[in-house]
């Protein structure tokens, strides 16, 4: 796909033109700092990046800007409210990134970003720093020209996306009159696969979970002991394999009861997408496609519900052979769900099964690491309509619409404070391997990227609020 | 129990009455080394104890003595061949310890020992450097006492035992002509539960294995691709889940195929034995006992097959919640096997078995990381009943004769080789926490042994070869 003329005001372009190099220095010097929120001993390097931030909307027009004092992973806020009658639009990115484990996957160090191939690589090029960046560098094209925008913009960039969204989760309702806005556009998405175009317009929610086994109290020698007490490792696999059959299907009771079927319309037109296998398993590196019996591919991560392990652990995981029947076992395992499934009773669904299947003789306990709702867009939104028309625009293709498979808490709580469902416009490529190593971003999508975040604004502004 | 006056020469109690502070210093002195086998940063620890028994058995008065050069764990071989007429007896011993992790839950430093409460705490203090020191002040106490041994010894004290003896394998058929003699005392056995005096009269055998699991090239976003592809972690745990039913049973075809039947006579001397389950809950501070249905406990641990996951490990195991589908998942698996099973055949039928039951869309490997055959000696052989007659004499109560659930691999090495069913003659409590944190050696167990052993040599020293 080959990003066309930007279909922007000549003003701005000339602006983005002239800015190319030291915007992506910028975009670098972002990527830089290793803001991981999963990751207590980066909390100064979140604090750092949130100044970061605060720094360059201050610099380029933004008024009101605001680092949450007081928490290690602070909310960024600025606002720019000098266009009355136009419609005022919350930005919402965020600003944290995924761990860097495995880091002897990386090609390269994570957080020294270059540009490679076309893609700017490290960790955050794509989700979410990539993104963010964006949208200062777009308000940025318009002050700098116009010294003004064409709408009113409140941003909110978060700093704890990738690690359950918690802090936010208080400061939304308590911002609520401070919020007050006519929509919600989050860039935290990718395009189709095949780096085609998409607007966004469905989020699973989800459950995350830490299951912990308890057995002996110590660490037992697998000889005096093999055939005496219940082994957590063991307890812990029967566990997990109890919550799907053979055929992906989740056991846990009453887990598809509120799960909204695909319909026949909708059935139709996800086979219609352009969806390739061979393109799936190209950027995954699986051997074959595997899922919930019954379903497609594309109705599999959209309108489905999932449960994964996302990590496991116990016991002896050195070199060699050491002979013990471990203490403890545990993992982390994960539910995206779909509507109208409630996060809360899904919880306790599974905590309730984790403890019916659990064998005697371990003690089992299932904490709640963090959850959020699932999410559908009405593609007739204003907001959803204008960003179509800009993407379609700006990247020359008609653009698709998709439910995507993953989980922004935020979106949830921003539709329940402020009753917008948000409009998720997002641009990276979808194989930029998001919180895996070697993450990227197709630097053309960022480039194209901005001048359609210019567009929907000049277009929105056009709007009477 | 209280260790009564020792039945051994008077001459020989004097000098181990006068050794007594001394003799504790330099068995903490061998403690303080930390011998980790099963990791390789610690190889010069393994070279340097090896180099430190050496000493110390030339010291004593034996000859021959020989630190195996150019391997990294070598076996420390040395010999007093001056008894003619009298039986040559093999004692081996290993210098060799399990890791210390988990770390946190060893109350010191595990490398740093002392004697509290009448125990010598520390790594290695009862497996096996306490029982390898024991027999060096044995034999110091006839070589002090009269400049000679009663017997033929020839000491081997290997340095991978906790490793799985991968030297040894070749060393012994190597060494055959050297190695010739009348008996095999192996010292690295507990006695019965409530520190009750016991000859270890049969060994399992082990399988220990590794499963590696790989689904994707990388860790993906289990948001995007959960429901496209295998999730390695949910592989593992149904892989392992189908290794044992919920009775406990081994679901390997052919695993019990083998298996000698417990007798009806066995059944009945198991159940007169002095067992309590309470006993056994206290130490492993398990909440019940679990294991294979139909069987008491002592069946299961002596005449019944087990499997147990010693550990694993795949994706994120961090704090917080990092939302991946791993990209490999592993876990160690070890068998204990009884007669007649054979390790080879058993390994062949697990690593088929793991392979059939692998879900599609992930690949899967199990690797050999050491086996061993079970072992079973006759009581009525002539060092076994000497064994017998000398723990009762210096321990004052009539032992019990066990199987142990553990493995020695090398005890099936000697078996082989030199054609002796080796004697197993330890002397650690049942609660020592081998292989686990604050391991420990009661101190009297270990100051009787020795006047026990002292006693052996003497009445073996009395026979004819």
């Amino acid at each position: 796909m080959q990003a066309i003329e930007p279909a922007i005001d000549p003003a701005l372009e000339a602006q983005l033109e002239a800015s190319r190099d030291q915007r992506l220095e910028s975009y670098f010097e972002l990527l830089r700092i290793p803001s991981i929120s999963a990751l207590p001993e980066h909390a100064a390097d979140c604090r750092r990046t949130a100044e970061w931030i605060a720094a360059e909307a201050s610099r380029i027009g933004f008024e009101n800007v605001e680092v949450t004092p007081g928490v290690p992973r602070p909310i960024v806020y600025a606002d720019w409210l000098h266009a009355p009658g136009a419609p005022t639009v919350i930005v919402y990115c965020h600003y944290d990134v995924q761990p860097v484990d495995p880091i002897d996957l990386w090609d390269t160090a994570p957080f020294e970003p270059f540009v490679r191939d076309g893609r700017v690589i490290g960790r955050g090029s794509a989700d979410d720093k990539g993104q963010l960046h964006l949208h200062l560098r777009a308000a940025e094209a318009f002050f700098s020209t116009r010294g003004r925008l064409p709408l009113n913009l409140k941003l909110v960039f978060e700093g704890e996306e990738e690690s359950s969204s918690v802090f936010i989760k208080d400061w939304l309702p308590a911002n609520r009159e401070r919020l007050k806005a006519d929509a919600v556009v989050i860039s935290d998405t990718s395009f189709f696969e095949g780096n085609r175009p998409a607007l966004t317009v469905g989020l699973r929610g989800m459950v995350y979970v830490q299951i912990d086994v308890t057995g002996p109290a110590l660490d037992l020698h697998s000889g005096g002991y093999g055939g005496l007490v219940e082994n957590p490792g063991n307890a812990l696999a029967r566990i997990i394999a109890e919550l799907k059959d053979r055929d992906g299907v989740v056991q846990i009771p009453g887990f598809y009861d509120d799960v909204v079927p695909v319909t026949p319309e909708q059935h139709a037109e996800l086979e219609a997408m352009p969806f390739d296998d061979n393109e799936i398993l190209r950027i995954t590196g699986a051997s074959r496609l595997v899922g919930e019996k019954g379903y497609t591919p594309l109705e599999r991560t959209g309108y489905r519900p999932t449960l994964d392990v996302n990590g496991m652990w116990g016991g002896f995981t050195g070199e060699g052979s050491k002979t013990i029947i471990p203490g403890h076992a545990h993992a982390k395992v994960s539910c995206r769900l779909v509507p109208n499934q409630d996060p809360g009773r899904i919880f306790e669904a599974l905590r309730d099964y984790v403890r019916q299947v659990a064998p005697p003789g371990v003690s089992v306990e299932v904490r709640d690491l963090g959850h959020g709702k699932p999410l559908v867009v009405g593609t007739d939104d204003f907001v959803a309509q204008a960003a179509l028309e800009a993407l379609e625009a700006t990247f020359g293709v008609k653009p698709f619409t998709q439910r995507g498979g993953g989980s922004i808490p935020v979106a949830e709580m921003f539709e329940t404070v402020l009753g917008h469902a948000p409009v998720m416009l997002g641009f990276t490529n979808a194989d930029s391997n998001a919180h895996a190593p070697n993450e990227s971003m197709v630097l053309s999508n960022y480039e194209t990227g901005i001048r359609t975040i210019c567009r929907l604004w000049e277009n929105l502004g056009g709007r009477t609020a």
